[in-house]
């Protein structure tokens, strides 16, 4: 190890990092929970046929694939969706349907790292497989705003869209085959980043008539929901997702051909950072995979993205760096017992302490090391405290200090 | 994806089998905090020269190594070891010490599968780097107990020795030479396996005289706790570590080579599936792959073994297969609506309450889905329930259920 240097693309979380990233997780699990979300995790590596299906040979280059030491041709696993539609074939007559699962798990792409964008990131999924009603996704739209609120959100808009009534639309506008729906749909999708203008040229430059892409502009503008998307909408208000955090939005289309539905992703108001949550209907895409005919519908969220939100917007001002709530230093090596004694005690009182271990060093430094940890307390034991059965507890913060009893030591830190 | 397979080796966590995963990581990261260590999470790959170091080349066989499409030589962790010595070799200056981190991640190794060994398995390890302190190897098996304890386990005996004690009989013996010293040590381990006369046998054939292989044999039975350990073990007993769960063991070696001084590992009485945790001092080892200067010590727990024992032991008689406390049937599609808004009561009451999706199934349908997954409680809302705005609870194990109106039914289920 010459260069002591992870990879490209790559990132260690250090501990001031793990405790905003656990606590994300930690609270996106309890609402998958109180929906009836089940976890679910799958291995990291699959055999490289089953990762790839039908991805086409550009798309291959951002896939990890290798020979393992027998030969095989596997790969890290790209997202989380193939994957689950594995394991729904695998496991087939032992998974009850609806079968509603959570996964969250690293995947790995090979992609030229930017800003946001890493090789390694970690997707956070839910999906219901096996039910076709729209009350499965108004489901997926409630959870989406239950995290959301449960994080602290208070600023943000869910879009909804439908991918059958955009289709409407491109069949009204006289466009019916499959690939140049397709086609028209990935560059009406930059219409939250380009003028209608420039979406109409590029349109017209993919060989649709300037008069079929005007009509097809104006048809998507003036679209109205269909019964499908009333009905979820029926069961949004149901659910008790306020009226002000979503809204029908024809111009949404997202990026990935496998939708066949509804269709949403979540956008915080501030900072300006692409979606943190977006998903859809997708009924074809498991039985593609080599799984059963299965109706499927899902979300997935950005994990690093709201983690920077959280930071940025300030969320979560209390949070405290380190879970550790007191360091217990130790005066002199001749104190140490005395010190471990008030550590144990603070522990089965279920307060987290730390003993600070090189117990040769000045208290001067202890007290330098619980700062740069953030932890906020430190107990200080000398020899008159001993005397009086007492000790000192500083709060770094305040840099107050005040002396109490053994006794009292537990409840004065909770 | 013509055959639906996971690759041979690699496991699938289907919902049951994460409950106890989960349920058993919480349970450590809540000790592991309690003592103060912190989370740190590394990526699943790093450069090929950072994994292997000084790995021999039959060593080599046992790691995932390929050319990324940029060609550079990576890699899948083998162990968590490594990735934090380079963490604490590349954040040096940021890191305070001591560092107490712990980490539990998945690690991959191209084994002949097994009982019980799998080529991706999750680690979980916790290490104190920069204290030479037997104080810091005390608490690494404070940590130890106060896990197993908090896991339910109540006879299991943490085995405890020092490389030093070892290296001490070897030079009486007139072993001197390092790598002679690691070969006698290699056989001794052994000796839980095999027969004195065996380990004898084979320490003759490995070039020692029967002599001293004699004179070695005798001494390390005859073996005592040197001051390091003696100091160790009061440190034990301020911690509140029982004495029944630990004992000196000189026969104790422990495999890896890297071992510097204190070593331990835990076996519980029942089931005979090896040890489930196991540790110890490595002094020289992070300077060697490259990061500073760092006495080290810590452990591992080894998750799968931990959750087999805790399965046959039947030590979470109550654990119930699922978080999903009820679910909400539909007796009817024209009574979805009140079905939906007493899900959305018993989730805004903090109960994970799933609502019945493919509502146009039979009630004896959704009542064998909710056996199926476990699900302990149903609720059932007919058209005479609605009217006196009572609800159905059908308790799933019992078979009973009782009638409560929708107002008292979060508290009839908590």
């Amino acid at each position: 190890m010459d260069k002591a240097q992870n990879l490209k693309g790559f990132r260690d979380f250090l501990p001031e990092d793990m405790v905003i990233r656990q606590k994300v997780i930690s609270t996106l699990k309890g609402v998958f929970e109180s929906y009836g979300f089940q976890p679910l995790e799958t291995p990291a590596l699959e055999y490289a046929e089953t990762l790839l299906g039908k991805t086409g040979e550009e798309a291959e280059k951002l896939f990890y694939i290798f020979n393992d030491p027998g030969g095989r041709k596997i790969g890290l696993r790209y997202d989380l969706t193939v994957p689950v539609s594995r394991v729904l074939a695998q496991y087939q007559n032992q998974i009850p349907l609806p079968f509603k699962r959570y996964q969250i798990q690293p995947a790995w792409r090979a992609e030229n790292p930017q800003k946001g964008r890493y090789r390694e990131f970690t997707q956070c999924d839910i999906d219901t497989f096996g039910s076709k009603s729209p009350m499965a996704d108004a489901e997926i739209l409630a959870v989406t705003y239950s995290c959301l609120k449960a994080l602290g959100f208070n600023k943000f808009v869910i879009r909804i869209n439908s991918r059958q009534v955009l289709f409407d639309i491109l069949d009204k506008a006289g466009i019916s085959d499959k690939e140049k729906q397709l086609s028209a749909l990935r560059i009406i999708d930059k219409l939250d980043k380009i003028s209608e203008d420039e979406v109409k040229k590029e349109l017209v430059e993919k060989g649709f008539e300037p008069t079929t892409a005007d009509q097809f502009l104006e048809s998507i503008k003036k679209a109205k929901p269909d019964d499908n998307l009333k009905e979820l909408m029926g069961y949004l208000k149901l659910l008790g997702v306020g009226e002000e955090f979503y809204r029908f939005d024809p111009t949404l289309v997202r990026g990935l051909d496998y939708y066949t539905g509804v269709i949403f992703e979540t956008k915080v108001e501030e900072p300006k950072i692409g979606s943190i949550t977006g998903g859809g209907r997708y009924d074809n895409l498991v039985e593609s995979l080599g799984g059963p005919d299965m109706p499927a519908t899902g979300s997935s969220f950005g994990l690093d993205r709201i983690c920077d939100c959280i930071k940025e917007l300030n969320l979560w001002p209390d949070l405290k760096p380190t879970e550790t709530k007191v360091l217990v230093s130790v005066f002199s090596p001749d104190l140490l017992e005395i010190s471990i004694k008030t550590t144990k005690i603070l522990r089965d009182q279920e307060i987290n302490a730390e003993l600070y271990l090189n117990y040769e060093a000045k208290l001067d430094k202890q007290l330098q090391y619980a700062d740069q940890k953030g932890i906020p307390y430190v107990v200080i034991i000398g020899p008159d405290e001993v005397k009086k059965n007492s000790v000192v507890v500083k709060n770094l913060k305040t840099r107050e200090q005040k002396e109490v009893t053994l006794e009292d030591l537990p409840n004065e830190l909770k």
